[in-house]
């Protein structure tokens, strides 16, 4: 039988209750003859709990430390779960990260997977127990508690997949969670998004990075490496989800699958400044510096003078405005201008690699609704526009509509709507 | 420079303000000087919290997974103690159970420490960093986490002391606690009670067994046996507390040191039943086996019958009964009779070996007081008088008074008067 790993996030665990039922469906996939690994987050708010904890003891906590203290909510959840799976019958074990033989590099805080030592792992499945691995956490190989960083229990069930060969069985790796999968568009805005059936991890990882928060790009990533297919599904529901895996040869690709909607951003913008060589490694050297992730970066150049515009999360905006301003000063050239309240729209699909005339139709049902472009950015398979924050949830509808996102039942129908239209 | 061990139990870290206080306490005596090693217990009920918790889930929770769930509570406050330290400047890592080198038989729920690894404590120790060490558990020697039982943070920090050798350097372990130290009787009880400076191993475990919760009887015991001098003090304050060492043998010995109330018992007598090899074996055995602590074992006998009675908790009367009841019946012989709202009022002394009269004083006190005597048991360091509850407290403050406890400023001027007295 294939072996499936099963991962729990923090909602879908968040009281006793919930920690049964989760409990229950371990069991009943175990039953229906599968090979299981299970790996769970920490109880609901409970990792934000414990850094508002230690920011009252030191208002910067050693990253050490933190680790050490994050790791006991998985540590927590998963005894739970484990009492929870014994007490139905259902032979498991608890593992702390150390104990399920995930090794990391020693970057506390952020660390990095450098092997899985599965024996012990694979000596429990061959006896048809189930483990019950903490997400988020690692060891370090000498013997320090380490965490992944936020995302990192998605990270650790793709990479135990990988590493167990589970594809090669037919097996995959579920992410339970508190959404029923990847829609078209934000169901909360667009109400006639639809449900994706599959979607390939290239178009997961921007969606992902464009704000779509169901699975945290780096397993995106992990499962593309490895090729370990991803079903994101709902923790409370037994409806089938969103698959994300290889891009099937045999499919007529959509030129787009989905569109998100990226809020609160903020723009600093540079005029009149000379294009020197080394001009941007120097700006974004600063920022990144300063802990502030750049979201977007375009540049134009007039004549000798050359425009550079970045995107950032309006919390990062007042910094990145001080770091530019004191760096034109040094320079003793260049203008910067600020602007607030703006979103990003963008579409993404594997098929616009292949199908011209997305972006010009993208552009043109903004312009029909009377949405202002003020920037573009693209990639491959991505489309992004930056637009006033006030006509956010309506460039979102008008860019879902006009690709037939929401018009079928399923991806294939928006696609052969899609496809109809030149 | 001489290395202390400093254990902080659960109401001395309940909080940020008093972990923080912890803290600067630990740093004080680096400050000073002295090498140390932390041992942390975890916040406030957390531990009770937890169990809670896992019964939500597990109305019988699997012993194992306890223990993975409990760990937690230590190491999340052995991380944060760290963290405070660091945030004052003082060097110091948290090191769980494990990472410490506590190895343990694998007993889940009362594993016993078999041996401590503590070549990363010396290393640490060395390099003048504080090891902030999770009480009250380890790891077995297949890397399971187990936890030592209630009373386990204090046993921990003792056999630290022990395996380091802390005495030979004229150090020794640090307990503390929300009480000052330990009283001639419990001064909630007795308004006249004094804090003893100091009190041999074998007093304090006759006073710990007796419902003196200052310490746990465990860690006395390791204490005694490894010869590490235990000071047991306030964690909010500054004064001195009570120091439990050898019998120091230059110093005359007090007959009495202090006194106890022990509540809540329920006594099963059983009478008119033969004296047969093995009876007594049987009896305990089934009570043993049904998980009940025998207070005290009484025997007496008359002719051919004998009369067996023991003590036990109030809330163990129930199942001792049916268990003592089922046996005579299948022995098709004896009577037994309940009796409920009992007391126990004891005095402890080592000096009571070689002071005559300490008994009969005692009874003669109860006698005046109008106390009637249900049972006498004795130790060579301890008499023990079973009363009825209604009678406790105004017992423990006859007993008090008659062997002059409360009448000097410390244990000495007790010692005098009570000499003075033949």
């Amino acid at each position: 039988m294939p072996t499936i790993i099963q991962k729990f996030g923090g909602t879908s665990l968040s009281d006793p209750l919930r920690i049964r039922r989760a409990a229950q469906r371990v069991a009943d996939a175990r039953q229906s003859g599968f090979d299981l690994v299970v790996v769970a987050s920490a109880m609901g708010a409970m990792t934000d709990d414990l850094i508002d904890l230690a920011e009252q003891v030191s208002p910067m906590p050693d990253r050490r430390e933190l680790d050490m203290l994050l790791a006991t909510g998985e540590q927590a959840s998963v005894a739970l779960l484990a009492m929870a799976l014994r007490e139905i019958g259902c032979p498991a074990s608890s593992l702390t990260g150390g104990q399920a033989g995930i090794r990391t590099d020693g970057v506390h805080g952020r660390a990095r997977i450098t092997r899985i030592e599965c024996g012990r792992l694979e000596r429990m499945i061959s006896r048809r127990e189930v483990p019950v691995v903490a997400g988020f956490q690692g060891t370090s190989d000498d013997g320090e508690v380490t965490t992944l960083g936020r995302g990192g229990s998605d990270t650790t069930a793709v990479a135990i997949a990988a590493v167990l060969r589970v594809a090669e069985s037919g097996g995959y790796c579920e992410i339970f969670t508190d959404v029923d999968g990847v829609y078209t568009a934000d169901p909360r805005l667009v109400r006639a998004a639809v449900k994706l059936p599959r979607i390939s991890y290239e178009e997961m990882l921007e969606l992902a990075t464009l704000g779509a928060g169901v699975i945290h790009a780096r397993a995106v990533l992990f499962g593309d490496k490895y090729g370990v297919p991803i079903h994101v599904r709902h923790s409370q529901k037994p409806d089938h989800g969103t698959m994300i895996s290889r891009e099937n040869p045999d499919m007529e690709e959509l030129a787009v699958v989905g569109c998100a909607l990226k809020d609160d951003l903020g723009r600093v913008s540079i005029r009149q400044i000379k294009n020197a060589v080394g001009l941007q490694g120097r700006i974004f050297t600063a920022l990144a510096h300063a802990n502030i992730v750049v979201d977007d970066i375009m540049q134009t150049e007039q004549g000798s003078a050359t425009m550079i515009a970045f995107t950032v999360d309006h919390a990062d905006l007042s910094d990145s405005k001080q770091i530019v301003a004191k760096m034109l000063q040094e320079m003793g050239e260049g203008e910067m201008s600020v602007e607030v309240g703006l979103s990003k729209v963008s579409v993404v699909g594997v098929g616009m690699k292949s199908h011209a005339g997305v972006a010009s139709r993208m552009f043109r049902a903004l312009g029909e609704a009377g949405v202002a472009i003020h920037n573009i950015t693209t990639s491959e398979i991505k489309i992004s526009c930056i637009i006033d924050s006030a006509k956010g949830q309506q460039s979102l509808e008008a860019v879902h509509s006009t690709f037939g996102l929401g018009l079928g039942t399923n991806a294939t129908m928006a696609m052969q709507l899609d496809s109809s239209q030149p």
